[in-house]
């Protein structure tokens, strides 16, 4: 950065290709902070990960944000400045810049956060748009743990031994950075984060990439302790999976001769496993879940509850 | 641009320097929709001229922008709808395109908008901190008519024959493109828009060069019509151009052999003219405001009103 905060903008030396992605949460809406759903620290940190974690999902490495925060004449200066310090928590972790913002008073906390990624060249970026015919269609991580995690903040399930975990998936969730670049690297033809749920997620695959995704429901990486959650609200956690939306997971779509180095390219420490969960065929553009018995299930019936 | 809404995040072929900017602005607290102040199609106008004058402050090019709107319950689609239009035809105007952004629920219309833009080299960017003693102080066109606009609307004036004139410089001012590259092309050695008002933005050079910045009020250019909105207001005209803000126009310093030259760069069609209201010294790094005796005024008479 060759100008920071303090000047009327900041400079940053570029690479060839600039990605640009925008996230925005509000109170009462994203998070609830007075009734305790997360901590000033953490919001910051959510609101951040949510902006990272399309840079993720194109490929790119992350490289600046700038922070927008509408702060409510009420709230305390102390629980502004923990937001701040918890998406720096988040910068620091991911190697990103905070280089500006803006602080404007508003009705109820806000945060808007704009993050920079860069490239080299577009061959190193995946769109959602290249899938094909004969593709696999795979996910990272686990699925379900936000959806689970808000249930319980939401005081509609206790949750069991994993309450802990599920909570801190909502509160402190993981953009996938390192995950996106190395399945870019390893010729994915087409990815997407897992901000809405797989169920929208992927259909925005399909459409874009204008081929149908037939993911199977039972092959859906699930959180432990989601299962736990889903007895309690009487839900299949397949459909917790596929809906709930805000894992932050990577859902991609790969030639099948490109399998064992995608799988390779995830072996690394720390990063999350790939789960494959369905392929891509001709037909009317979308994403089609199927259950156990192979048979189409109806999307009406899975749509997003929280 | 290479990929643009549809996307995870927009794909944009860089230059070598990257500068970026946001501003976001709050129905209730930055503009007042529900009271006539401006169209929802303004409202898009302004928010995106404040973050463009950044740039203009740095004698960058405008690039591209992205916008996340904070939309009320109750809010009309339509209305959502114009003030994305609005911002649209000041993009048009500026060269800047709109790549991207998010729309979120949200207690009051919230507006936030990110600009990038773009140089090739570091010494085509004027910052806030190379003004040097013996340097002259210019600033571009007209001062004041924001503020005397906001009174009209806040219904404590009438204003005369420009009252439209002065509405019209609150509801959809512009971002002083052309002069902030044409002044860095000139060789100005700091610059700032004055979103603030003078006696704060001239301060931030001083405070940023570390000198002291004399401004002649009696010499601060007036758009026409704020004399007599001030005779209403019963407020001395060159208290309003100096401290109620918002006019977007830049204020820069520039050593003396460079005079001509800057006058000549502003000389071209369209472009605001320049008028030279004082000069860098050394001494306590900020600005002083000297009255028509050439005394220093105090600067607790001039905070902002508005």
């Amino acid at each position: 950065m060759l100008r920071g905060v303090g000047d009327d903008a900041a400079v940053i030396r570029a690479r060839p290709l600039c990605v640009v992605s925008v996230d925005a949460m509000v109170d009462g809406i994203h998070f609830r902070l007075a009734e305790g759903w997360a901590t000033g620290a953490q919001v910051g940190w959510r609101a951040l990960a949510g902006a990272l974690s399309d840079i993720a999902a194109m490929g790119a490495e992350a490289g600046e944000a700038c922070i927008v925060l509408g702060v409510p004449a009420g709230l305390p200066e102390r629980q502004a400045l923990e937001l701040v310090r918890g998406a720096g928590a988040l910068a620091q972790q991911t190697g990103t810049a905070i280089v500006g913002g803006d602080v404007v008073a508003a009705p109820a906390l806000t945060v808007s956060i704009t993050v920079l990624g860069w490239a080299e060249r577009e061959a190193q970026l995946v769109g959602r748009d290249g899938a094909a015919a004969g593709d696999l269609v795979g996910v990272t991580g686990r699925l379900g743990g936000s959806g689970a995690g808000t249930a319980i903040l939401e005081g509609r399930a206790l949750g069991g031994a994993e309450r802990e975990q599920l909570l801190a998936r909502v509160r402190a969730p993981s953009p996938r950075l390192r995950e996106g670049r190395a399945l870019a690297a390893a010729g994915v033809s087409a990815m997407i984060d897992l901000s809405d749920g797989l169920a929208s997620d992927a259909g925005h695959i399909g459409r874009a990439s204008g081929v149908r995704l037939r993911v199977a429901l039972d092959s859906l990486p699930l959180q432990a302790g989601v299962s736990d959650v889903c007895a309690e609200l009487g839900v299949a956690p397949q459909q917790l999976a596929a809906t709930a939306g805000e894992d932050y997971e990577l859902c991609f779509c790969v030639a099948p001769s490109a399998r064992a180095t995608v799988q390779r390219a995830l072996d690394g420490a720390g990063l999350a496993a790939v789960t494959w969960i369905g392929e891509v065929v001709k037909g009317a553009p979308g994403v089609a879940l199927l259950d156990a018995r192979g048979e189409e299930v109806a999307l009406a019936g899975f749509e997003r509850r929280w």
